[in-house]
C-alpha cells in the first residue's frame, strides 16, 4: 500500500472532532433497558399493517424510489399538529432535523446557542458545522437564563424541551417569550413532549422564527425505524428543504409514520400509562429521600444516597454498575460535572420498574 | 405574526443554493417507468422474509434504537468486496455517503473536483459545504482528462463510473492510474457497478486513497430502502463515522441491505438478464442509426433522430413528449447543453422494452 495520510485531507471543522456517542445498544437479550428512553409498548397494530402492506407480496414496490418529498408523512404530520401543510417537513429521525437545522442556519459566521445542560448531540453537529456554540449555563432550579439568552447574539438557540437530561419541562410562555425576544431562530426540540401534555406546534403560526423539532422514536415506539419532523414557518421548511437528502426518508419509514400518528388514541392511552409510572416512582424516591427533577418526560433523573445517606458522583457511578451488573441498564454521564451524582432512568413498562425498584431499594441497604 | 426575515438567518453556504432535483416519481400507476434507472424485479425473497421476521407479532422490536454502527451490514458488505470488516461503511442511500465524504473531504479551503458531465449531485452538496467544485470536461469520445485532473490540486476527486449520465464505463486501469496520481481522495461514485463487471472495491487495499460508493438502489432492487456503502482504508471510514448521524439507519434496512448482499446467486442472474436486454436495445438503436453511449449501466444515453435524419435539442424533447404522453417515462436534461439532444432510457423487463421500442419506431416515422 502507497503512503497516504488522510489527516492532512481532512475538512478543518472535522479534523478536531469525535462523532456523537448514543447510548448503549446491547446485541444480547434479557436486558432491562432503561437508558435511551424507548417506549416500551409496541407500537399501534396500524404500523405493522401498514409496512407488510407496503412489502407486498415480493417487496416489488421497494425496487421503487420512495417520494423524496415524504408528502403523505407530511400531511398527516400537519394534520396531527393542527397546522397546513406547508409547515410539515419530515426527516430520518428528529437528529437529521437537528443536523439540517444547523447546516442551514449556522456557519462560521453565524452562530449557535444553547442552555447547559441539553441534548448532548448540538455541540457535535456545531463543531461538524464549523459553528461557534454558546452554552449558557440554567440559572438556580434549572431556569432559564433569559437574560443571557437574549444578550448571545446567536443566530440559531436550540432549546430541549422537556429538556434532556433533566426531564423538566417548560410551558407557552416561556417558549412564546424566547420566541418573542430572541432575534435568530428558536429551535425547540421536543422529543419528549407526548409526555409533557405541551407542544410549541401549537405557537408556530403566530411566532415565525420559531422551528419545532419532533420525533416518533419516544412516543410513538419507532425509535427503530428512524422518524423524525420539524414544523415551522414555510420560509424555515423551505431552507430545510434546500439542505436535506432528496430521499432522506425510506418507504417503510413513510408509511410507518403516518401509521402511528394517525392512531391518536392508542398512544394517548399508552402514554398516560408512562405518565403514571413516572409519578409511582417518582413516589418511590421521595420514600428513600432521594432527590430528583420533577419530570415532564419519560425519563427521570435522580440522585441516588447510599445507606449512609450521602450521594455523590462515585455513589452514582456504584448504583449504576450495581444495576448493570442485574442487567438493569440505565444512562449514566460520567463527563459532565454538572450531572455526574445523577443517572438517568428511562420510565418502562410496570414490570421494568418493579425489577429496577427492588434492585434499587435492596442497594440503598447494603451500600 | 410576527415580522420576520428567515432569508437574512441563512447560512452563507446555504443562502443562495438551490436542493437536488431528483427524477419524477409519479404517485399514479400504468406507467413504464423508466426514468430513475430503478431494477426492474423484485428484491431477492430473502429480502421480504428478513423485513416480516424483524416487525415480528406486533412491531414490539422497532420501538427500540437500531445498531448505530450497523455492525451486521457492515460485515455483509466486507464479505460481498472480500474486504477486512474495518473497510466498510454503511449509507442511508448512496447519496448520504457523498454528502458525507463532501462533507469530510471539502471546505472553503479544500476543494472538490469532477468530471463533467458526471451526477449532477455534486455540485449541490459542494456548495452546501461552501467548498469550490472544479468540473473537467471530459475529452473527445468520453475519454479521462488525466492531466487537468491530476494539475486541479483538488482535495477529493468524485469520478462516477460508470458515468451518469452517459452510461460509459472504465476499468481497473483506469481508476488505478488515477488513484496512483492525484494527491487527494479518489471517489469512486460507483451505483451502476453490477452491471458493469467492474468493481473498485478490489482496489482499496492497495490504493489508500481510494473511497468507493455504491448502492442497493440499483443493482439489488431496493431504491425504496436507501441502503447505500462506501468501502476504503479504515482511515477514510473513520472520517466518515465522525461525520454521519449516530443511527443514519434503520432496523429494517439494515436487515434488508443484510439479506440482498447476501443473495448473490438471485442477482447475477437477473443482472445478467438486464445486461442482454440492453444489447437488445442497443441493437434497435443501430438499426435506427441513432447516435447512442455503449453502456456498462443498467441505462442508455441515446440521441433520437427525426424522420428527415435530424437531431438536436427540440427533437430530443419531442420524443421525450411523446413517450410521456403514452405514459412512457424517460429522464430528459434540457438544461444540460452538453446532452439535451439525447435522452436517457432505464433498462426495463422485456415486457417495457418492448412497449418502448414500438412507441419510439413508431415515432421515427411519423416525425
Amino acid at each position: 500500500m502507497k503512503k497516504f495520510n488522510v489527516a492532512k485531507k481532512i475538512a478543518k471543522s472535522v479534523s478536531d472532532m469525535s462523532g456523537y456517542v448514543p447510548g448503549e445498544q446491547p446485541s444480547d437479550g434479557g436486558w432491562v433497558k432503561l437508558n435511551t428512553n424507548e417506549f416500551p409498548y409496541p407500537p399501534s397494530p396500524r404500523v405493522k399493517r401498514a409496512i407488510v402492506e407496503t412489502v407486498g407480496k415480493d417487496g416489488f414496490g421497494l425496487r421503487l424510489y420512495p417520494d423524496p418529498a415524504s408528502s403523505t408523512l407530511r400531511a398527516q404530520i400537519a394534520k396531527y399538529f393542527g397546522v397546513p401543510v406547508e409547515f410539515a417537513f419530515a426527516a430520518n429521525g428528529s437528529d437529521d432535523a437537528l443536523n439540517l437545522a444547523m447546516r442551514a442556519f449556522a456557519d462560521g459566521r453565524m452562530s449557535a446557542a444553547t442552555i447547559d445542560p441539553s441534548y448532548s448531540l448540538y455541540p457535535v453537529i456545531a463543531k461538524m458545522q464549523g459553528a461557534k456554540l454558546q452554552q449558557i449555563p440554567f440559572g438556580k432550579n434549572m431556569e432559564i437564563p433569559y437574560a443571557k439568552i437574549f444578550k448571545s447574539k446567536a443566530n440559531i438557540f436550540f432549546f430541549t424541551n422537556p429538556n434532556a437530561p433533566t426531564g423538566v419541562g417548560y410551558g407557552a410562555d416561556v417558549v412564546e417569550k424566547i420566541a418573542k425576544k430572541f432575534k435568530g431562530i428558536v429551535l425547540v426540540d421536543e422529543a419528549y413532549a407526548p409526555f409533557s401534555g405541551f407542544s410549541a406546534t401549537s405557537l408556530v403560526q403566530k411566532c415565525p422564527n420559531l422551528l419545532v423539532i419532533g420525533t416518533a422514536s419516544k412516543g410513538w415506539g419507532l425509535a427503530g425505524m428512524r422518524i423524525g419532523w420539524a414544523v415551522a414557518n414555510p420560509a424555515i421548511i423551505e431552507v430545510l428543504d434546500r439542505v436535506r437528502d432528496s430521499y432522506n426518508l425510506d418507504r417503510l419509514s413513510q408509511v410507518a409514520g403516518v401509521a402511528a400518528l394517525a392512531d391518536k388514541a392508542y398512544y394517548e392511552k399508552l402514554c398516560a400509562k408512562i405518565v403514571a409510572e413516572r409519578g409511582e416512582t417518582e413516589k418511590f424516591f421521595d420514600k428513600l429521600g432521594w432527590g430528583y427533577f420533577k419530570s415532564s418526560s419519560n425519563f427521570i433523573l435522580f440522585t441516588p444516597k447510599n445507606s449512609a445517606g450521602f450521594s455523590g458522583a462515585r455513589i452514582a457511578a456504584d448504583l449504576f454498575n450495581y444495576l448493570r451488573g442485574k442487567k438493569i441498564l440505565l444512562r449514566y454521564f460520567p463527563k459532565n460535572k454538572i450531572i455526574n451524582m445523577s443517572i438517568r432512568l428511562s420510565i418502562g413498562s410496570p414490570e421494568q420498574m418493579k425489577l429496577f425498584r427492588a434492585a434499587a431499594l435492596k442497594w440503598s441497604k447494603i451500600k
